[in-house]
């Protein structure tokens, strides 16, 4: 099975639309860049958003529910963000079919054409301050901190799935606040729950820092970030946080009174994941064989196969099987036992390597009547036999390997490609090499701009909690002065 | 506070849409028809969701996501479907907004026109079943059980928050089955689950049947159906289970290969609840105070109220409480201590109240002195002064003997309303009344539509698991002959 998927040396973007596909994550649908999240990569997302929104929940953020569509002048108020987004999304302009005058299916009634066109959310921040606008009145209603869980439509023009779809899943946080530090403050904390979810979660390495000004949010004053690298080296943006201002209070007039009995315009922040989160996933930790998931997120931690000639066997195996896995249930652990008799064991091994399961299990007679059990270990690929005393146990703290292991692994693999970089010619090379490159940079968008055209290679961030090269330099391509490094990559 | 809210005997409806607002649950948006459902109505939805998602996955339900958007010509593939279904929705049919001439805002591109209209999904059948024709080869793949979590939107003209919207969220199972006898049995099982679910965590008594064939969902052989009565007698249908026999697998020519190797078409059924079931929840419990949320759906199952002169007593008073949440929570309640100094108790009392919190304890300085607190029940609004010792055991069976008393007492009111009827003259006074009525029916759709015609009632369902009435008799409209009773009722 797994030899349907093209190896990653031979060509890596092939090898993870294999991948999305073969290990039934996802797929295209009939409708232009929408994807079907198969029940498996839905799994997956699931066990994400169980995760942050526990995690978002501890920091005192509730979830709520705004609509869908979004009038079309509220995409005219906030001068910025319309330029930024009011582009390519899909338009809501009537609200009835009718029955085809020739008979021939439907057509859309030209009567009920809407008086003001809807747009489909590209991202919130306007319905939700017009809704946060009847919520403030004084500082007792401050700080909201909002957040909700829902599909987004921009119309992409060259999609892959997970990465870019013009329909994606995601979270968006929506937050108000009395003063510009208090906003601060929070799009600080949820960037910060975003790499802590990265690290322990996903098991990927991340670099947090703020985005150039050219990359900005739309309507922001500051953006955050977590740049992860992928295998081939590129990065991938994989969550931003924003510090907005008051540029959305001031375009929805959203105003509180503060104890002083002045009116003041409120402060705004705004932060968000999205399904992309599945494809860095794959492409983190993927190999040749298929998926490799991190126990945190794997739907099915330990997959046990059970190998028999006869029905006796078949039933003592089993026996066993149920044993082990209800022990390993009770210590929380998701388990399956593959008990398909249609399909041979060989086969099977191959599907949930493919699939990623952490863990897999093969018992036979001769293993029962040893009291031993084969272990293999998705992550490394190694097998080992083990006697069957003490196997819940062991397996439980196996799973805490593997998670530690794919993440150091990740991390290993980063750290070797990012370097300080102080050549120009240096740069041309390594960069398509697929390094992340610490560079010097003179703060301006025209050096930034000029980057871009001649390599592709963009600023990911000005790194806050790794990396951080505040040393004095001369920019690696003006070579005017300046203060600190920066991280350039090409990305997704 | 609660004077804010309308009497029900005063005004039954103004008094729903009173309760949905000062309860802080939904509120209207710019966006006509579709509301925002704010922190503590979502809350409330959170609950529902988790316990309806664990009960789909007992019985092997696994989720996924298909695209909000589907093309306008699935919608004439099913005839019967596109009858009951492609009137009133969301039609996008541009892909693009650019700046306005004048400079002033943004307009729709009008090169951006879609060559093929998109729907918003109003229900996914036909994407789904789209989807499927991939997935099913042979009997092997089947079933396949799927459910999504979702948005539709149906352009309704007349909505009414949670009860009848334009956008909604519900969930939508959609299985395939190899068989009819499979499928019925999977739509049965289906809405058993939901009836289970509005028994034991809704609080709310249902009658289970069929709808009448007029009734049907669109494109189904049958609908199966749970029916609620709410205070003012009215019927809401809380939640349907479809067995679609096999429509949709022969419009999108979906067949599988038998054990025999001949080629069948795929059997399959749909079932869903949405939102809807928020406004079955405050109709069937609220009294003129506010909410009366059961506890198993209760964001906060236990609201503490200090009361104090001075800061010593407060911080006595909040200690204690908080060593009272700590052994709640231990025991898996949810509860939340007031700790708002800028409102008086009483205030807090009414606010909760009107939020619906099952019990609430105060505690003064006299109290903690005495080793007592004062328990008030919000199900009966009766008050209780209680020894300190032994609260949270206490508490704990309190909030079951509530979750039980609420559902017995509405099982009280609807069987005090539910009667057999067998005079035509009686129906008409009887219906206006707000009851459901038993009555033989000869099995016709005109009948049926006469008696709506006259009277606004509608054959709520032919009950399968309570109030069955398999008996000889006579139509109570045209005197025709019957085999048993229906339920009719007037309905929201």
């Amino acid at each position: 099975m797994a030899k349907e998927v093209t190896a990653r040396s031979e060509n890596y973007s092939q090898w993870y639309n294999d991948l999305v596909v073969k290990a039934d994550l996802a797929e295209q649908s009939a409708v232009r860049g929408c994807m079907v999240i198969k029940p498996y990569g839905y799994a997956i997302w699931e066990k994400m958003q169980s995760v942050l929104d526990g995690m978002f929940k501890k920091t005192g953020v509730q979830n709520a529910y705004f609509p869908l569509f979004i009038p079309k002048s509220f995409f005219s108020k906030e001068a910025e963000h319309v330029a930024g987004f009011a582009k390519e999304c899909a338009v809501v302009t009537h609200h009835r079919l009718m029955n085809a005058p020739d008979g021939k299916g439907v057509v859309v009634d030209p009567e009920a054409k809407l008086e003001e066109e809807l747009i489909v959310r590209p991202t919130s921040e306007t319905i939700i301050w017009s809704v946060y606008k009847n919520w403030i009145t004084s500082w007792r209603d401050l700080p909201i901190l909002c957040n909700q869980w829902c599909n987004v439509v921009r119309w992409e023009m060259r999609t892959r799935p997970f990465l870019r779809t013009a329909e994606f899943l995601w979270q968006e946080g929506h937050t108000a606040h009395s003063s510009a530090e208090e906003a601060e403050a929070k799009a600080n904390e949820m960037v910060q729950v975003y790499a802590n979810f990265a690290r322990n979660t996903l098991a990927l390495p991340v670099i947090v820092g703020h985005k150039s000004p050219n990359e900005r949010f739309a309507g922001a004053l500051d953006t955050l970030t977590i740049e992860a690298m992928m295998q081939d080296g590129k990065a991938l943006q994989a969550g931003t946080s924003h510090f907005l201002g008051q540029n959305f209070a001031k375009s929805f007039d959203v105003q509180y009174t503060d104890k002083e009995g002045k009116l003041q315009y409120v402060w705004a922040t705004s932060w968000g994941v999205s399904t992309r989160l599945m494809g860095a996933l794959i492409m983190a930790h993927g190999d040749d064989n298929g998926l490799v998931l991190p126990p945190a997120l794997a739907p099915i931690q330990v997959v046990m196969v059970p190998i028999y000639r006869t029905d006796e066997e078949r039933a003592a195996v089993l026996e066993k099987m149920a044993a082990i896995k209800a022990e390993l249930e009770a210590k929380g652990h998701s388990v399956k036992v593959d008990e398909r008799d249609t399909i041979r064991p060989g086969f099977k091994f191959a599907e949930w390597e493919l699939k990623g399961v952490p863990v897999r299990l093969a018992m036979g007679a001769r293993d029962l009547a040893a009291g031993t059990v084969e272990v293999a270990r998705r992550d490394t690929l190694t097998k080992e036999t083990m006697s069957l005393e003490g196997i819940a146990d062991h397996i439980h703290g196996l799973l805490d390997d593997i998670q530690a292991n794919i993440y150091n692994k990740a991390m290993a693999f980063r750290d070797s490609r990012v370097q300080k970089c102080d050549s120009w010619e240096e740069f041309k090379t390594e960069i398509q090499n697929g390094k992340f490159l610490l560079c010097h940079w003179d703060g301006t968008a025209e050096t930034e701009q000029k980057i871009k055209d001649e390599t592709k290679a963009t600023i990911r961030c000005i790194p806050v909690d790794s990396y951080v090269c505040e040393e004095e330099g001369k920019d690696i391509y003006s070579g005017k002065p300046s203060k600190c490094r920066v991280v350039y990559a090409i990305a997704y």
